[in-house]
């Protein structure tokens, strides 16, 4: 029986229950708290700030995966040398620890990235500014920073001169882009890799709120380009797992790499309903050395909207009753205004109709204010 | 959140934590055994046959709902007493309990039904025999049997001598069936009522070895007959949560009706990969009051093939590499020849072609030998 162990109890680790209970492996989750969001697993509380903890769970798993990429690097590394086995590794992680660390390696590697600079300390020399195409421009915080906290939008150089004095700060182009896409893809730890289709992601206030599956009037060729990028990077960086990237689609027709996240994402939730392989099911197949399933869509295009703050009883019997297609998962954790609560899917024909129906039942659900959580 | 309880940990039990999890319900479960297929959820270990500790399972719950069938009405009365909802009712359990009963009751409300007469000590008179179309006829007992036991064909009277020294024997007519079908459908606490396509099951030994989704070439009107069927049969004898109406389709093109299940049932499992709405999904809406969810199928076919004695973990990698579309489901349980130990489905266009890949799935990981298990 195959044993996996997931570091992080939210909402990934949750929804890598169902594929585990499917696939008939053994999950277990090393949890923050007794109350998080996969408390529906057998869960182990800890600090997974702690080496020993951590490695204390270890011994009862084959794997190790990840809910979130919150472990340092110095811990994972401890892990490593006393040999449990990490997907994915620490060296995949260590790039989305550092966003500045990511976007020079992968200017080594020679992807396609929106011109970057980091800066130390101020004032800025205006040839950095130039660098990333002057004002306005984007700055974020190297380490730290998730679902738009630790990053903004700078128009003059006073914008920036409180995070100047907090240390380096990576400075992007603001790209005009014409709009965002994610591709998703996996590899196991044979070598193998597998593709989704290329979809559209509309964020707001740096959060990711409505996925459409695959992205409508993609340009010819775009498909390819997104998929031999991915492919192309997956082994670049040795990637085992389920991996996310971020692009950007500009208006030339270009594809910028925006972000970068080494486990199930946000934009592949919509997966679960529209392929014959869900990203959590793909994932936990990659991290097992299982052969990698069928990513092959079921109808033309599936749509997924976020809910943020709280899934409430009522509004989720309402949506149901008003929209038996819609699905609903509702992540049980405690209400908070923002945070992602849970998301709706509906597949289909017609993506716009698709669209339409999520955001009806979303908002049978959803709360106003919110500022976002990780994933 | 809604609080459903399971009694009975077996693989019914297993596939509703899934949907419970999707749907953000907390679903516990009453085992036999800390060992048993659905220990992946909340477990509480006990024994079903005693309605004190039912009573004191039942207390953390908001509706108990059943993985079999073997809780005794005895029991279903003292918990219906004590003011714990069940779904199914006591009153639609007792239907499944007793397979006389169940014929007298179906009978009285004019369902069509192969002829049948009940026995009771030997010799058994002539008119009896002459009552269900003579030699070969199918004798059952009435209580206690399922998947082939308890079930014979009965070719002269000795054939029968031992089971009539046990006690009553319910006499059938041997339907010369062109196939069998199934129906399932769900009916909620509030009286919305839905149903899936038809499907068509093969038999072996008695036990369910292959579904097709939906029955190919049905005859004109036999779906609108078989729905109708079950919505009126859902209303007359006030199910709750999902029901399976198993059906002989007659060369002469009518349905009759061979067995009843109030729950989800082995040939629904398709459903999973089929429709928007799994079985186990809407067994948890149904109970909960909740709405019912869309049936749609979202490709032309669905097939299932059921694996006897054990799910190898070496087979199951050797069949997702040779077809990354099939699903296999591995129930966990402890091998043993002919026990039910997980399913595959597939899902495309041709169903021959589905039928074909699933029974290569399953030849790599099947046993051979089998004498089944309830579902």
């Amino acid at each position: 029986m195959v044993r996996v162990g997931v570091v992080g109890g939210g909402q990934l680790a949750r929804m890598m229950i169902p594929a585990a209970i499917n696939l008939g492996f053994d999950l277990r989750v090393f949890a923050e708290s007794e109350v998080c969001s996969a408390r529906a697993a057998h869960t182990v509380v800890g600090d997974y700030a702690n080496a020993e903890e951590l490695l204390a769970f270890a011994t009862d798993v084959d794997v190790l995966t990840f809910d979130h990429e919150h472990v340092s690097g110095g811990v994972l590394s401890t892990l490593t040398d006393r040999g449990v086995v990490l997907y994915p590794t620490a060296e995949a992680l260590a790039l989305t620890h550092d966003k500045a660390f990511m976007r020079s390696t992968l200017s080594a590697l020679g992807y396609p990235q929106p011109r970057w600079t980091v800066v130390d300390g101020g004032p800025i020399p205006q040839q950095e500014i130039d660098a990333v195409g002057g004002f306005p421009l984007i700055a974020k915080k190297p380490v730290g920073g998730y679902d738009g906290k630790g990053v903004r939008q700078v128009n003059v150089v006073d914008d920036l001169s409180d995070w100047l004095e907090e240390g380096p700060v990576l400075l992007e182009e603001k790209v005009n882009f014409r709009r965002e896409l994610s591709q998703l893809s996996a590899r196991n730890s044979q070598g193998d890799w597998i593709a989704w289709d290329l979809v559209q992601t509309l964020q707001e206030n740096g959060v990711c709120a409505e996925v459409i599956a695959p992205a409508p009037d993609l340009p010819l060729g775009l498909t390819q380009l997104a998929g031999d990028l991915a492919r192309n990077m997956a082994y670049d960086l040795g990637v085992v797992g389920v991996f996310a990237i971020e692009l950007f689609e500009t208006q030339e027709g270009q594809l910028l790499v925006n972000e970068l996240a080494m486990r199930p994402h946000n934009s592949g939730h919509v997966f679960t309903e529209l392929s014959v392989t869900s990203q959590f099911e793909q994932h936990l197949r990659a991290v097992a050395g299982f052969p990698l399933g069928s990513t092959r869509a079921l109808t033309s295009y599936g749509v997924m909207v976020n809910i943020f703050g709280q899934v409430d009883e009522a509004g989720a019997r309402a949506a149901y009753r008003a929209d038996p297609d819609v699905k609903i998962h509702d992540y049980m954790k405690e209400a908070r205004a923002g945070r992602k609560a849970g998301h709706v899917v509906a597949v289909g024909e017609n993506h716009q109709d698709l669209v339409a129906r999520c955001k009806d039942a979303a908002a049978c659900i959803r709360q106003p204010d919110y500022d976002g959580d990780h994933e």
